[in-house]
């Protein structure tokens, strides 16, 4: 599709953004929610460029805005939390695409809003933000799992998300992506691999993961007592140094999947970043769960379905071309 | 006992250091083991002055062994790593004080031996270093746990010790301490409390570890799923801000007992650092184990006693006074 360059167009529009800590990924979408272009920057909310949102704002949407002046944006992610540009209160679970395009916050002086999150309050409080509108867009894709799914996205902080009726339950999160970042940057388990001069060869990475994820997976008590072995291992010849951070990562991924199965039992489909499922994917057959599909780039559906729902767009909304 | 400043004496001493990752600690010890003078510098083994090893050793050690020139000396922990100063290779598990005699290192052109580490080869490998003498130590001191006792030493990476015939056998690693460092450091978990303009009080923070201690210590997945909490429950106004990271202590302690008691059992003593050990005297506590007595400052006696055996010092080493 080519843009009617230099010239405003009346066909609707709706820019989508999925902003959150380390990246901020835009996406043009069609009348009927299609991407006709992406972009993405390092511009997550704790790494801004110079003009700070605003800026950030601007750039990397702008002359989507000159040819299509009348387009709303719709943005998920932190960009709604209290260190975010304006904060979207989260809504209480059970929340779904209409409770979320009721609470919509809105920028003040730009035609930009902003997704809530989702809390669960009560005994087991959590929250999420940016994951549920990623659960929207896979339920428009795949309305199956709208009914009753236990879905996981997996990442820094992966959810274990219990949808019922097309709205987020309850919900669980694991650390998991986060403490592979901080214990290879700053623990003493990632000082062997940061040492080595060797990189993993794929056939020996593959084997440590997949041993990692066996001795969490099975374990009794979690990766509790078996963090350290990451190391001990190498100490005493057992595993090769650089292959050593793809035995945490499976020992890591293994507990989640160990308490998450013991929980809530086989998740429906896997969410988010496909080389990232595709890991969860190999360690839950590992597990001996097989056939778990993955649902890939579902923000930008979710983002037009809560903006359709919100009268952002569509057949609600009235339209003067400027 | 006032040394015979500025002439060589004839009474046996010991020098003996405690030298791990973050700090040296160094005694003078008697003739029959009592700590004479003890001195301490933030000179760990990743943070050496000016000269290294040899200058860290010579400026602690100076004075005493200009008063006693004939003074072996003997240090224990990270410094016979390889990243220490001489390696001391691992005693095979059991080891007892006879085994970790038999295999000191000597430090060239120095009057310095290391204690070796242990380690427990075979299916779940693991290492220590430095608290085989806080445990030679404790066994000094309390000559029934030589028998047959699990010992726990609180600390970065905490150790569940299974002390049969006054040898260690097996050994589990937590990584407790170091976790709950890189987690208040460098993740999300840490980032309220370090925003946080408030300091707990007292009774605020007790009522945080606590919880996190329960928490854990009665999860069934253990803590993977609650780690996150340590945010939610502040983001949700149930846990202040400034007390987060005492729940997150919690958590972690609570975790570790929640394992080790599950796989063996209450310990029969706490060995190290008395601030630290009280922590886990009260999270015990809270779960259910009362009464686990303290074993503070071991490191010197067991020092001695693996100096005696390897005949650094006493009857079986002649002297000639310079």
């Amino acid at each position: 599709m080519t843009p009617n360059a230099g010239s405003a167009d009346v066909a609707e529009r709706l820019i989508a953004l999925d902003w959150g800590t380390s990246a901020l990924r835009a996406y043009l979408l069609g009348e009927g929610g299609e991407v006709l272009e992406s972009r993405a920057e390092a511009w997550g909310i704790m790494q801004l460029p110079a003009g700070g949102f605003a800026a950030a704002f601007r750039d990397i949407t702008g002359d989507w805005r000159t040819r299509y002046p009348d387009a709303r944006a719709l943005a998920a992610g932190m960009v709604g939390s209290t260190q975010g540009w304006v904060e979207a209160r989260y809504c209480p679970s059970p929340a779904g695409v209409e409770e979320l395009a009721r609470s919509l916050a809105h920028v003040p002086g730009e035609a930009l809003s902003i997704v809530p999150g989702i809390a669960q309050l009560g005994e087991s409080p959590n929250v999420m933000r940016g994951e549920e509108t990623q659960i929207i867009g896979a339920m428009v894709a795949h309305p199956g799992i709208a009914q009753d799914a236990l879905l996981v996205l997996p990442g820094t902080h992966s959810k274990w998300v219990r949808v019922r009726d097309g709205r987020v339950h309850e919900f669980t999160t694991y650390l998991t992506g986060e403490l592979f970042a901080v214990l290879s940057a700053h623990s003493i388990l990632g000082r062997l691999a940061r040492e080595s001069a060797v990189v993993a060869g794929e056939e020996v990475a593959a084997r440590a993961f997949a041993r990692g994820v066996l001795a969490a997976g099975s374990s009794k008590s979690g990766m509790a007592p078996l963090l350290f072995s990451a190391r001990a291992l190498v100490l005493t010849g057992r595993l090769e140094a650089e292959a050593s951070l793809e035995y945490l990562s499976g020992l890591l991924i293994g507990d989640e999947l160990r308490c998450g199965l013991g929980e809530g039992g086989p998740p429906r489909a896997l969410i988010g970043d496909p080389l990232l499922c595709a890991r969860y994917v190999s360690a839950l057959t590992l597990l001996g769960v097989g056939a778990v599909p993955v649902i890939e780039q579902s923000a930008p559906a979710g983002l037009w379905s809560i903006a359709r729902r919100a009268g952002l767009i569509g057949p609600t909304t009235s339209r003067v071309v400027a």
